[in-house]
């Protein structure tokens, strides 16, 4: 294995389509980021990416990311140094350097934000994230399972305010940059998780940041070649072909800052005559399938385009979308009992117990 | 004049009822301060009190303050360290130490917390505030109209959370501190608006705190003696007596965090058959007389028990009560354009240029 890699512009495009397919539906747009990413590469050159096991153990890691809603972050874009201005707030608070940049989840828009942090800052970008997938809140990380505060956090915006929190626990840090944010307009650049390099080794995910190219390789080159992108994407993602159909019905409300709702899916190919419910909360939380839960957070839904194998955000769901529906387990740590307390499905208000996406899936067949 | 002076458990009686007095209605039951103060200065002995002219010039004064709704406050007491976090985490943010304790208002609660700062911390405090009186927001400080800012200011709660805000202005300030406030249970305890002695000099307004004793004692020793202490409030305090009467209603309502409503007064004594309004948010803001503006903000306007000279904040304000209604002429840096702007009645909302309390009241006679 290498020391350390190259990532170029020519990586975006799988990498986006990867992380939208490891979002599960939510973590916003990552072509939005791959954007930005795309102008941090093209001024700044190409990012370091090395892996956690490389890591020296006295290194000073930090998560960059965006909080709060994406479409509003689109709309606000240009700028561009706020995320250097929350890494430096951090810096200063910490009295030390950051050595090293990395992502707070693999899904969506914060997948690509670190690359753009590692290419304006300089700073290695090290291939883990604290969810591998996406998830709505900051406590929702590998981290907190191994009580690793998320503060000193700071949180930039776009008008030049900073805001530096210190907390008992994640899930304060949640509730007060989750306030914070809103006030700073619905959307802002955070800085996180600091960590050293023995932390990350421990509590982080490996290898999510090359999990997410290998998926959107797979499924690019299936779409080219006119083979399957959905066999392509299981393979890559060691995914489950829970459900293929037509989207008849799609049901939204805002409720608390966060969009939910539930799309229904009226199968055919392989599941003539049956229906499948999701219900989502930013992220897709549960599958249905005539009335017998076929899986839960945490492990992965994602709904994509049964031709082109393209990952369809829970924004993006519409009537008549003729779409496959893959399950993968989440990481393990997510699968122990302090990881379902934090995202199983009781935390997100269903009142069952969780059981891998690969048992159920067995059972039905 | 003494370069310095000793505050002791003996001038807190006063201090509260003066403070009171000045804090024109809002600003939260000064009493419940002066048993926080009285047990500050009963631990650590008494707490040394300097005018603002006899600072360095290179002092660094930081105010201590609480923010929010007091009566929370009140239910959540004891713990009663959070003001030295919030000045710890202010401290440690400019990088340097921390000289003296300034106020933020002479009016109501925050009169005797800098009391207490000083107590704890074993640190001067100046004879000044950035009101002279109560405001209800942040940014009502004396200082912005020097272009002062209120940041980096410390936020604390008593759980153990603590943030630092950097804001582009002193409204950014108000707005993300009253948010992270309301988070932290609606009350936290705050130390902003570093200054140095030579800005303190220039930007607040020197000695309040003697005022607010002294106003304290005119009515105390007027009670004791047996003579009007509205008349002795009237001395001490340089206002006028705009109104006598009984309260004949009260109407409230919570409007985005604000205590807003009216009290209506029917005239006794020299005012038989006209009827006072007085419309208040926290503070008093505007008192009208059968149709005729009287006075407004910044003036204050308070209400004082006819008999005892005690004075009522607006939650205290019941029907069948006899009061005298006192106006007493605003720190002249608030009369200015730059200051009406600030906290003049259209920026309360009321349709009306400013006018000195004063005129008005010379045209009425």
């Amino acid at each position: 294995m290498t020391l350390e890699r190259q990532l170029t512009t020519d990586q975006l495009e799988a990498l986006a389509v990867g992380a939208s397919f490891l979002g599960t539906g939510g973590g916003g747009d990552p072509y939005i980021g791959s954007l930005m990413a795309r102008q941090a590469l093209d001024t700044h050159g190409p990012v370091t990416v090395i892996d956690p096991e490389d890591l020296p153990d006295d290194a000073l890691c930090v998560m960059s990311a965006v909080m709060g809603a994406p479409t509003v972050l689109v709309e606000k874009l240009p700028g561009g140094n706020e995320q250097g201005t929350a890494l430096r707030a951090l810096g200063q608070r910490l009295g030390r350097t950051i050595t090293h940049i990395i992502s707070a989840e693999v899904g969506g828009l914060n997948s690509v934000m670190p690359i753009v942090a590692s290419a304006m800052t300089g700073l290695p970008l090290v291939d883990c994230d604290a969810m591998g997938r996406a998830f709505p809140e900051i406590q929702m990380s590998t981290p907190t399972l191994h009580g690793i505060k998320a503060t000193p956090m700071a949180i930039a915006d776009d008008k030049g305010n900073t805001v530096v929190l210190d907390t008992i626990d994640n899930h304060w840090t949640e509730r007060l940059a989750r306030s914070v944010t809103i006030d700073m307009g619905a959307a802002a650049f955070i800085a996180l998780f600091p960590q050293t390099g023995e932390q990350v080794k421990r509590a982080m995910i490996a290898g999510t940041l090359a999990l997410a190219e290998k998926i959107g390789v797979a499924i690019l080159c299936a779409r080219s070649e006119k083979s399957d992108p959905v066999e392509a994407a299981l393979r890559a993602s060691g995914g489950h072909r829970l459900f293929e159909g037509k989207i008849v019905d799609v049901e939204r409300r805002t409720v608390e800052g966060f969009a939910r709702g539930e799309v229904t899916i009226d199968g055919i190919g392989g599941w003539p005559g049956s229906r499948l419910l999701i219900r989502f909360q930013n992220e897709n939380l549960i599958a249905i399938a005539d009335e017998s839960v076929i899986a839960t957070v945490p492990d992965l839904i994602t709904v994509i385009e049964a031709d082109t194998g393209r990952p369809i955000t829970t924004e993006e769901l519409r009537y008549g979308q003729r779409v496959a529906v893959v399950g993968v387990p989440s990481d393990p740590q997510w699968r122990t009992d302090k990881g379902l307390e934090l995202v199983g499905p009781r935390y997100f208000g269903y009142d069952i117990d969780y059981r891998p996406v690969e048992s159920l899936n067995k059972e039905r067949s």
